[in-house]
């Protein structure tokens, strides 16, 4: 089977929203196993729209449509779609009924205008919409299916899970396309890419690296039928795991910092952070999980000399000797926040973020994280030089910072 | 002029990748004046490419293409756009002698494969790449214009800048789109659109709201003549913050925490932060902003009440008798912080982020914003529900903190 997507809406057209909607759908259809051979984005326009639809109509079996769904003049696709097909608008009661009910159920009145959402073509089901008041349409001409649905992304998704992928999946047969994506971190695109070289050019499972800042993603994809993509899968993931080893951080949608608060749960121990130039970056990730405040007890954002010499003890002479940007000052703050917070570990992260503070000795992009543990006070020295900017450079020192914590844990 | 969009590439249809090119290349040809009505996307297929271009010349008169232009066997877009013009591919010495250069200037040896990046169509003329290899292609054909680039957004924005635009203002007239976007937060969303639902309904300068996260943008679009455009846009703007006054905290790409350091360098006031369920969030958008550390001076994230009480001097008792979450300890959190850190003001947050951690009398959602000033404490009370989720709670909470400082400010 082969699908088509039409976006619809000006603001795409005039580039003030990425079409995400269009990339959720492609992925949606990819995981069922249907090939997506175009795209079209079309403005609020009746005639273009139509246009649009029977450009579609003539070259694809399945034709998933987002926007244009809404209550204002401007909303046209049901009618425009109306006309393509040859199909005319008619009332429908339980469209309007449910638009009653959800404004109703919020303790509002529907303004006059919303009602235009109820005049659906007379051949269309309806898809029902749980989570707004415009109604999909579900479409068939000649074996060819068109699905409409709002391009709100929390209703379309809705609308994609509970009716189109399960309509989708009776239709397509029994091929999958499955894929898991393996999340590497701490070492450069380039060199992990190296070790995979040989799986990257395979064909079955496919293996495609998606290089983020900081961590590299590497996408592993089957098609068949389910059985053998799982087993297919299994392989691609033990090929790739026997060569990057504790590279390979977690899978899927799995965050490092869901990692480290994972192994920190499952050893009973606890951390308390102390930052400089990530200002607050590192707590943030780690605060971030859902039940984290079982292993982290507190965070400081020492900007300044002085918070460095009072909230943490950081001696002033190592300061002066070796200034704030160094291994003396890293280890002593996490020793300093470790102790203070009576956490089982500490960890500090001090560094030049830019775009100013560099000197020839210690440029932009450098720096150093610290580590305090039970068992002594360890130091890494990171330089990422000034083009990731300073966002950049501050998270590049986050996940350095995350990944020695989750090093430190896994090694035990 | 009418302009269409066509992206190429498999990726892109497999959703793996968000088209963000096209978006930038249509706000590009929105800013020069210039209409687009369509945007195609088709896969890596010399069949389609050659399709998916024909359809364009009948009905465009630019066609903007991006991807599809580097070394491999699937990089075929030129080959296909040559074949749908009935152009042939010849070695282009210029280009050659270009990729050579730009290999042996970072030490290393051009791999054969990328001397297929030197065949150009006959008739075109090339689009220098000064930061890359892949040469960019223009075409004209029967007045129509075909610009090729490559996907690789850094080398497609040089050959926009410095090729691609120039030529088309020399051939679009004298129109051009202008655009303005209003900030605002403090309101929701359907709170700010009442208060200027007249305007949005106007044509010249058209306003359309955005609705983001915690705040609102409004964009103010202009066409016509240069200076008109200014004059419509200055006209749109004095409007919009006639209606809306404090409620619009900054333009076009300035963020709140922006606005906010300006503020406080402006003052000369130093600032502190305590957070509870932000967990840094705050923090870590105040140090985002470059030369942050000549007002920021600490923040503490105090997860724990053990935190609360050694770290902010929070009185056990405060929490006892009113909770963690309370305004009671962020009154006292803001003033323990501005206290300890010696700053002129101290901010503090305490909530329920969830999803766990809710009672009916403190459900998840409750937000505590304080602020420590040389005047006095003060605090706000918010209630953002559970739907936004953890991250939405937390980014909602920083938001209104940011909010309170700023208006505290403005108001002196």
């Amino acid at each position: 089977m082969r699908a088509e997507i039409i976006s619809v809406g000006t603001e795409l057209l005039l580039g003030q929203i990425v079409d995400t909607n269009a990339a959720y759908l492609a992925r949606e259809l990819a995981n069922l196993g249907i090939d997506v051979f175009f795209k079209q984005t079309v403005g609020d326009n009746t005639q273009r729209v139509q246009d649009a639809v029977r450009l579609a109509l003539g070259r694809s079996e399945a034709i998933l449509m987002t926007g244009g769904l809404g209550p204002t003049e401007d909303d046209l696709t049901v009618e425009a779609v109306a006309a393509a097909v040859g199909d005319e608008l008619v009332h429908d009661a339980d469209v309007a009924a449910h638009v009653r009910r959800f404004f109703e159920s919020r303790g509002r009145v529907p303004p006059a205008s919303v009602y235009k959402q109820a005049l659906v073509p007379r051949q269309a089901r309806v898809i029902p919409n749980h989570r707004g008041t415009a109604p999909g349409i579900h479409l068939e001409r000649d074996g060819r299916m068109i699905f409409i649905m709002p391009g709100v992304p929390f209703e379309m998704d809705g609308m994609m899970r509970e009716y189109v992928i399960p309509y989708l999946r009776t239709r397509s047969g029994s091929a999958v396309i499955g894929s898991v994506v393996l999340r590497v971190t701490g070492e450069g695109e380039s060199a992990v890419e190296a070790r995979i070289k040989d799986l990257i050019r395979g064909t079955t499972p496919t293996i495609a690296p998606y290089a983020k800042l900081g961590e590299v993603h590497l996408r592993i994809t089957a098609k068949g039928a389910p059985g053998e993509v799982k087993d297919q899968l299994a392989r691609g993931e033990a090929l790739v795991r026997e060569r990057l080893g504790e590279l390979v951080y977690g899978t899927d949608e799995q965050t490092l910092e869901d990692v480290v608060g994972g192994a920190l749960a499952a050893h009973r121990l606890t951390l308390a952070v102390s930052e400089s130039c990530t200002g607050g970056l590192l707590a943030q990730r780690l605060t971030n999980v859902p039940g984290s405040s079982t292993y982290f007890l507190e965070g400081v954002v020492v900007y300044s000399n002085r918070a460095k010499i009072e909230r943490l003890g950081v001696d002033p002479r190592l300061i002066e000797a070796h200034g704030a940007v160094s291994a003396e000052v890293a280890e002593s703050m996490a020793a300093g926040i470790r102790a203070r917070a009576e956490a089982d570990l500490g960890v500090s992260i001090t560094g030049i973020a830019g775009p100013a503070g560099g000197t020839p000795e210690k440029p932009v992009g450098l720096v150093f994280i610290g580590l305090a543990h039970p068992g002594g006070v360890l130091h890494r020295r990171l330089t990422f030089g000034a083009e990731p900017g300073r966002a950049g450079i501050r998270h590049l020192a986050a996940q350095a910072a995350l990944n020695l914590l989750r090093l430190h844990l896994l090694r035990g």
